[in-house]
């Protein structure tokens, strides 16, 4: 078992294409087995040496995220970089599953040789979500992928636990959309580190380009905040592509400068951490003698009304963790 | 220390407002020993005698979710329900917080004296504001409410959670918002149990009318799923508001004569008991000796890039849980 676990980090780190998807897999399964091999492999895989820029893609549906991400994934592959596209989906719980057709939606990207696209799958869990999309992010970038895209897929659930993750956050938006606009301005808006209006194409252009002048200038009142730059881009006839990608160039390279860049990625390990220990306590109590029988009880003490959910976790545990 | 929660459950369970805001504020406090208080009031608070129903708010931003619910809450008091709001706030970690002023956005309501509306503020972390604001609801029901709201506010990082605690998730639409509805269909649409257009107003009216029926055109295509119906109401003349109560209603009883009302409540009765076990499970890790100093160790060792997230998780539980 560990060989072919120390096997697949060694494919995988050798950018092997397949071990990725492999990798991808076993860390997304939610077997016990399964999960302590993955634990092993992320154990096996070196910091990757150069770099890396992880790039988080949030916005209203309909936006063209996809679409963006193809052609400015293969504007960041001419500049020189590997790019991994790794998709959160909040999909429900009913249909569980992971996003189908996520290559053909951005196939330009996909056909090219240094990226790789792939969605990653939710479990209906929230926390088990970010935690498994971190570790395929680790993932990629041990097989030599130095730029991540990470996009949230459907109506948006996932942007705080996209913002989590990565060092930039890329809002896109829509032309028209006044509403919209202000009703996210709470949470996403202020989560933005570049924000650009999409499918300004053709005639479309003058009136985004309004909306984009309007919001620039309702940001520059903001106090004690960084202003996030406003683009205009067309993915379509792929105008304004070259300098959203030199807009969030410079945001990282200041960004690394000033040292945010690593207090950003310090406070997101250490998030990661907590959530960790979380899911570590949950595996050690499993594990204790008799942990199914008093798990069964409990449970049944919830579900015929005897015991509050918060009385029956406080007995479980005072029972498996004298 | 016991006999002021003692008080206060008294006071709750006799319908005293200023009680029920003071449980509220001690649930949502993150200090341990208001945790245990708030623990202790919860077990001492006893099942409420009538049936209780629970409506979630989903819906795109600025589709005036608000005044919707100020107008339907209104609607369901003449009905002879007792009518209590809760908001689940995806506010941005950066400004934290709670939602002011969401009594003036309810003025019509906030006024009733059968009704209480509060936001519930979030800690910016996704997996406590469930738990707490499942709290929130049941002191809500200790307190003789039986109609509770739970509106999300924002962009909606929250509808997931929010389904995952009602017994019924109202959608509320805006007509015309074609990419919207397409974008969402993956997870939100099918989540909700009765969909609803606002604003219909005056002479939108015929527009949002062709938008509801082209919806439900679609929606009748679903294969095993039930469909929902579809509502075309205007908060702003009211009309249609007495059509979606009763679609409301019909939608209980309807769930509850099949079973399927219970059915939801056992499983949410479960969700909330396994969040109460990582709860519980970190507290005891907390409390045990020289957990402070171990905790830092880790933390330190994943801060200094000494070991991963997963490695230190794993150390320091096996540490802490010999």
């Amino acid at each position: 078992m560990t060989s072919a676990v120390a096997e697949l980090a060694e494919a995988l780190e050798a950018g092997d294409r397949r071990a990725l998807a492999k990798a991808i897999t076993l860390v997304e399964s939610t077997r016990a087995t399964d999960r302590a091999r993955a634990r092993e492999l992320l154990g096996l895989l070196a910091s990757p040496e150069a770099p890396t820029l992880r790039i988080g893609i949030t916005g209203v549906p309909g936006a063209g995220k996809s679409t963006l991400i193809d052609v400015l994934g293969r504007e960041a592959i001419r500049a020189g970089r590997r790019v991994a596209v790794v998709a959160v989906d909040p999909s429900s719980r009913q249909s569980g599953g992971s996003v189908l057709g996520d290559k053909t939606r951005m196939s330009g990207l996909a056909a090219e040789q240094t990226a790789f696209v792939r969605p990653s799958p939710t479990l209906g869990v929230l926390g088990g979500t970010a935690a498994r999309t971190r570790e395929v992010i680790l993932l990629c970038e041990a097989a030599g992928y130095d730029l991540i895209f990470v996009e949230t897929v459907g109506v948006g659930q996932s942007e705080e636990q996209v913002a989590s993750m990565v060092d930039c956050v890329l809002l896109v938006l829509l032309a028209g959309a006044g509403d919209d606009i202000s009703g996210m301005k709470r949470g996403v808006l202020e989560a933005a580190d570049v924000i650009v209006f999409n499918k300004a194409d053709g005639e479309r252009r003058t009136s985004t380009e309004a909306d984009a002048a309007s919001l620039r200038a309702s940001l520059s009142l903001r106090q004690n905040a960084a202003i996030p730059p406003v683009l205009v881009v067309s993915a379509l006839d792929r105008s304004g592509v070259r300098e959203l990608w030199a807009a969030l160039s410079a945001h990282h390279a200041e960004a690394e400068a000033a040292g945010s860049f690593e207090q950003r990625r310090a406070r997101q390990l250490g998030a990661w951490f907590d959530a960790a220990v979380d899911e570590t306590l949950r595996e050690a109590l499993e594990k204790r003698p008799g942990a199914s029988v008093a798990w069964g009880a409990a449970r049944a003490s919830v579900a015929n009304g005897s015991a509050s959910p918060l009385e029956a976790a406080q007995r479980l545990v005072e029972e498996l963790l004298p």
